[in-house]
């Protein structure tokens, strides 16, 4: 079965708004079975949003519309569905006292205007708004012979999903064709996407049945499968074969097996550990401090650090001997190591972590271009330092190198 | 003129992949007057796709094509655009030279399925890809008596953008009607959309002529001013009045009238002053050292600082006294005024700051709840300490954090 899924809001056709409720939707549609084959963004016009149900309604089976069913003028979907279905619409007297009961409980007098969100297309199935005043609207109906499931649903993202979920999926999976599907999601650090390719295809080739979706980030790439089965074992021992020969041919490469973020990961293993972390960081200026506390109890294994922009701060925290930075420069192996042995000492951290490098786009010479940074994890036995040279902007380069640093606490704690 | 912009391409159907171009030429088609009326994603499906094609050409009258220009035979925009405007295909032997000349560059045999590249709808003019191997098209074309403007472009961003910049815009600038079009941006910090559109909905409300876009972001408002008149200084003039009285109605809450960020302006004023900064972050957890050194070239200014994730943090980098720490609690407006000033003598700058909170979703209590949230900026004189409620997620509430931080640096600057 297939599904088109139309966004509508004048403001998604202007250059600073983007739907993304339909990246949500698609993948509940996609647990079903059912592909997504359109996505279509129209704007709060009679004529084209009529135009595009009508063209919708041509081409898929699940239809669903999100937005445009507030109070206002502009708010359109309902007469336009209905338009484009050739159905009338009347107002639902239960709704009407409902909308009225809702301002009266404000202690506010309701717009009469307001009664649009009462309309109903004939035939539909009205969907309650727990976090909103717009309801929703489910239909079925025939087109050219063929079944079509309709859907009218508010825009906001903290509406629909709830909407979507509680009360639509119950509807859909009672009607589409029940389809077995089993997904696995890996993780991998520092690899470039081409590298990872290359190691990967020959085996992903071998599974014409497991969808393989490959995703890079700065230093970070998830492999997504997914495969269809008549039954639910079926599929999940076809994932799983291919998750092990994937996890085989990366080795440790791959960091996560079950969706964990990279910080996520480091987070349990020093808590498996009972250690403790402490930073110093130059060029990515907090980032990496910022991405250990995203996690929600990081305060159990993240004590803190120091951000080192300048060459005092380095010595002021780090103990960084200001020699060691004349003679070596600050973007050297030589402090990148004493940066991670000294906020450890500091800190009386279990692991020490020091970052230095150059983010650009300015400040590059011949000998240390823009996208040289050195990582260093110190454990109090040894210090492991990292060369790298990365592509890319100042936030990019940043980025990569936090990840970098990450993903060697990971493999120093494993 | 109106256009429609189809991005093509399975991936783009998944819930992981989201087109961005649009948003880009979107912003491009608005500045020589062009409305976006419709945005479409199909995939590579050669009936969907044909389909798409044709419905576009009876609707829009510049059409752009994203994608579906590479060797393979999933990439199909050349053969169906041809099908829906009901024309051949020919493959352009310079092209074909071309490739095989790129290949032989690089010392590769090249795939005898690569010539599909260089198949060319008749009548299109070739548009050559200075960053790619898939050379875009552009076609004019009739359709019921209208003209019509085809535009076919690889999908990566950093191929397309080069060539419709310098390809399509100035065939375009030929072709649609000169209008006149000025805008402006005005930056607001921590105020509530509601607040902020109340406060300003009566006064630009009298400027009919002038769109006025309201992007709300954490603590984060942009004011978009758009007008269109017969002159360029009549444009010009509308949005600069109405402007001039959006900043007399927001006072000192705007913080920029030329699109800078927050991190930026805080960064002029600290340079013009002559002034360094310092940050000591408990629950921001170094978000604010990294804004603060996403800019380029802010090592002039941000010397660095500490994150005191951990009580005994607050004592070591910014001598936060433990009893200070045990009578009022590691979130109070004590603390806060300890860091900002502890991290300011510590680090010998001329501001410090201070941030500490609770940013959940765990941690919260009755007498601290989740969200709340003390600001302190030190500048050796006076310590100014803010509280703050904040409401969403950990991510949100540690991105409001920040944001006021810096609001309150900008104003002790001011």
């Amino acid at each position: 079965m297939n599904a088109e899924i139309i966004a509508i809001g004048s403001e998604l056709l202007t250059p600073y708004f983007q739907d993304t409720n339909s990246l949500f939707l698609t993948e509940k549609l996609n647990h079903l079975g059912v592909t997504v084959d359109f996505k279509t963004v129209v704007g709060d016009n009679r004529e084209h949003l009529t135009a595009a149900a009508r063209v919708a309604v041509g081409r898929a089976s699940i239809i669903i519309f999100m937005g445009g069913l507030g109070p206002t003028e502009d708010d359109l979907t309902r007469e336009c569905v209905a338009a484009a279905l050739d159905r009338e619409i009347h107002r639902d007297p239960t709704l009407v006292t409902e909308l009225y009961k809702r301002f009266a409980a404000l202690r506010r007098r309701m717009p009469e205007n307001n009664e649009r969100q009462a309309e109903v297309i004939d035939g539909a199935v009205v969907l309650p708004n727990s976090r909103g005043s717009a309801p929703g609207q489910w239909l079925e109906i025939e087109h050219d012979g063929a079944p079509r499931m309709v859907m009218l649903l508010p825009g906001p993202p903290h509406e629909i999903k709830p909407m979507f979920e509680e009360q639509c999926m119950p509807l859909l999976r009672e009607r589409v064709p029940r389809q077995c599907i089993a997904t696995r999601v890996l993780k991998v650090a520092m690899m470039g996407e081409s590298a990872c390719d290359e190691r990967i295809a020959p085996i992903y080739q071998r599974y014409a049945d497991v969808q393989t979706t490959i995703l890079a980030g700065a230093g970070d790439i998830q492999l997504r499968l997914t495969a269809r089965a008549d039954t639910q074992e079926a599929a999940q021992e076809r994932v799983d074969e291919l998750a092990g020969a994937l996890e085989d041919a990366l080795d440790d490469a791959v960091y996560s097996t079950a969706g964990e973020s990279l910080e996520q990961i480091v987070g349990y293993y020093l808590q498996m550990r009972g250690a403790t972390i402490a930073v110093a960081e130059s060029c990515t200026g907090g980032l990496l401090g910022q991405r250990l506390s995203s996690i929600s109890g990081s305060s159990r294994y993240f004590l803190g650090g120091a951000i080192v922009y300048s060459d005092e701060m380095k010595t002021l925290f780090a103990n960084v001997p200001p020699m060691l930075i004349s003679q070596h420069g600050a973007v050297s192996r030589e402090v990148a190591a004493a940066l991670a042995e000294g906020i450890r000492e500091e800190c009386r951290a279990t692991i020490g972590v020091g970052i230095t490098g150059i983010a650009g786009p300015s400040g590059g010479t011949d000998q240390k271009p823009v996208g040289l940074v050195y990582h260093a994890v110190a454990d109090g036995k040894r210090t492991n330092v990292v060369e790298r040279h990365y592509m890319g902007d100042r936030d990019r380069i940043r980025r990569w190198a936090t990840q970098q640093a990450l993903d060697m606490v990971r493999r120093a704690m494993m």
